[in-house]
């Protein structure tokens, strides 16, 4: 504890200094610091990055109380400012919460590192051989809301990827960031890591994003996690490449070959396993052939979880109470006990439906025919197209990934769960022996 | 014949109703029609999209004097309008580029189709079982400079890739590209391909490029080739992820334990086989303790070959002659006999100089140690990273992809040559038995 308090102190430092500073030139540092660092990280040993992450591990767990305080001054804070009582939900550092980010850093030492893996490597007619390298991006940007564990799955993740990052969180949850950066610091020192390998923003100025989104001659890339809004200014506004996504409207398609069974539980579980996530379904497309026998059944258990229905004409006609969906219906990402439902007259139709209005988040259908269950796959060009299962799957930690850092819905470089190798890119090396081109 | 007179007449009819058009809504119209042709395009068949390049290999076989002459009323009008030597060369549909183009298709038609490839498919503990499936990008906007076969090449890769695509070449190539379309058209049509899949902008008005750079709804990628001034000003004006190269400030670094003759082979290739290309050297980086062997033999070719030589001091003491490199010389993409040289304390030294001055295109080192090939290979971060091999080898053909539509120095997504691959992505696909999350 003694030599986390040392680091506080030059933490605290560091911030007042900060607000003595221009933002521009502090955010300029960071970056300079971040290249050079990231340079070190990327021709760092596995086995060193591992040691670093078992290393913050075990100063978060020797910590707690200390985090636990930091993580105090914000909630009272946030409390005094009227944050509404699901932000000082994901504000709150408990002890579950400090656990899931120790067991985080172990599973991520415990990935196996992509940095510096080559593959393809042969031989071409003139004698050269051709292969890839996978190499880190270099520096990552990340904003990020109230969740203070983000911190440390985000600077896990860029770490074992290579990647120095600056991390920017919300203003709301500074004290535990400022606090939790401390940990991370020390767990890399103690690995003899570069101290600049990730770098938490030591001030609450909003100006500070503005900076970071257009350091391009120090940043790769930038990651926003957050409500839209957040996504869509940075996006706007960025200069850099952002891997993000937008929304998640989620479809579920019940065909009429699908098994009653599994349709109401993947559509129940896909609505009603938690509401405000990205992943949840907010759409629900019935082929006519079996609307009359499973959306009764389902009706009567979205009514028994208290969801609401807005529903097609023909969807109304079958259940009582059901709401008429407009236009604006079909575009609505909820987040909430809120489901949109539409029959339509087969997979061409859903297909329409879900290239119309989706955003290429996650698709499900559910299905035992075969040729349309590979059409399904093949067509629906979403980040996550799925067959009999529910769109909550869509996850770093449920595909294997490990963590994710977002999931992105854009189409270039990483999409879906964006894990250690959406962190990184493949470059192209080439051995020879003297080899000229003719 | 006569079919292709038909088709140039209706491509005549139709640019000279875009005359009459508003830009801005033409081209909404030709991104609607990409888009739409682009979902056909993504899930046809292999053998279909290879009849498609076989047939246009075919139309243009037999259509080599209607191109020809096309070709002369641009020639005609470049040489009215003043173009230089070297533009007229790039203007010109020579047989030698005609069979050139020809070979292309069909080359591309034998490239397996990497569009619905399965990767990876595993199960996880729930049950699920999580793969990867390779999907087009969508719809890629072309803007290219005066090469009439650009056409051909970026619509083959882009067919054989399942993407729509919107073409927009130089306005000196306006008759040439236009004849080359109604081509195209026709070996779509006879393999039964919907017709906008390959558009080619049928106004010379330079107001297209504008709208084509911000037509988010209907492009899902912009790919420049042409003149940095060209790319740069895409980059800063597009809304839509751009593919890009901007420079080829290549390097090649001869070490201390270099075999001399391969060093000199290297270094001469890499900046005397051709001298307008992006892969041509423009820095040498010499290992001091290698120089004064090496450098005197290189400058001796050098002279002979007429290249000018622009060197740090100590190269200056080693070559009579050799002029004073400044500042900019390091970052000089010179593209012409003109090559700067500097002597460095070694590795270290000479990856610092890359850092700083390179372009991340492609970098070359010439050395026989082990670990110093090793260190160069992982801390070269560049699209190409090579070992006793020039630079010039940095091309798509000769990597075995078959054809390339650019070479990226962006780290997302796809770095140096861009074939096949890096105008797909991939997105996750789920298989499961009504698996729900728990």
């Amino acid at each position: 504890m003694a030599s986390i308090k040392r680091y506080n102190t030059r933490l605290v430092n560091y911030s007042v200094n900060v607000g003595r500073m221009d933002i521009k030139a502090y955010m300029q540092t960071l970056g300079q610091q971040a290249r050079s660092a990231g340079r070190e990280l990327g021709k760092t040993d596995t086995g060193k990055k591992n040691q670093a992450l078992l290393a913050i591990a075990e100063v978060i767990a020797d910590s707690t109380a200390h985090l636990t305080a930091e993580n105090q001054k914000d909630l009272l804070a946030g409390q005094q400012n009227g944050l509404d009582a699901a932000s000082l939900d994901r504000l709150t550092l408990s002890p579950k919460t400090l656990q899931a980010m120790i067991d985080g850093l172990r599973q991520v030492a415990a990935l196996p590192d992509p940095v510096g893996e080559i593959t393809g490597l042969s031989f071409r007619p003139s004698g050269i051989q051709v292969g890839q390298m996978r190499m880190p991006l270099g520096v990552i940007g990340i904003i990020y809301e109230s969740r203070p564990n983000v911190t440390v799955d985000a600077a896990a993740l860029c770490l074992k990827s290579g990647n120095a990052c600056i991390l920017r969180g919300g203003s709301e949850a500074f004290h535990s960031n400022q606090a939790i950066a401390a940990c991370i610091l020390q767990g890399l020192t103690a690995a003899g890591l570069p101290a600049h390998a990730v770098q938490i923003v030591a001030t609450a100025d909003r100006a500070a994003v503005g900076e970071l989104i257009t350091l391009s001659e120090y940043v790769d890339v930038i990651v926003p996690r957050g409500g839209k809004s957040l996504i869509e200014r940075i996006s706007q506004e960025a200069t850099i490449p952002v891997i993000k996504h937008l929304d998640g409207i989620c479809h579920v398609y019940i065909d009429d070959k699908a098994d009653i069974a599994k349709a109401v539980a993947i559509a129940d579980n896909a609505k009603t396993h938690r509401y405000g996530v990205c992943n949840a379904m907010e759409t629900l497309l019935v082929a006519e052939g079996i609307a009359a026998q499973v959306l009764p059944l389902l009706a009567d258990i979205y009514r028994t979880k208290g969801v609401e229905l807005r529903g097609c004409a023909k969807t109304c006609s079958l259940i009582p109470g059901c709401i008429r969906a407009t236009e604006a219906d079909w575009r609505s990402e909820y987040l909430a006990p809120i489901l949109s439902i539409r029959i339509v007259e087969g997979i061409d139709d859903a297909i329409d439906h879900i290239n119309r209005y989706g955003s290429a988040h996650t698709e499900a259908i559910v299905t035992e025919d075969y040729t349309l269950a590979r059409r399904f796959l093949r067509e629906v060009d979403s980040s996550s197209v799925m067959v009999n299962a529910s769109t909550r799957f869509a996850d770093g930690f449920e595909y294997g990934l490990g963590a994710e850092i977002g999931i992105s819905t854009a189409k270039l470089h990483a999409r879906g769960p964006v894990g250690l190798l959406g962190l990184t890119s493949l470059k192209y090396i080439v051995l020879g022996d003297g080899h000229i081109r003719h």
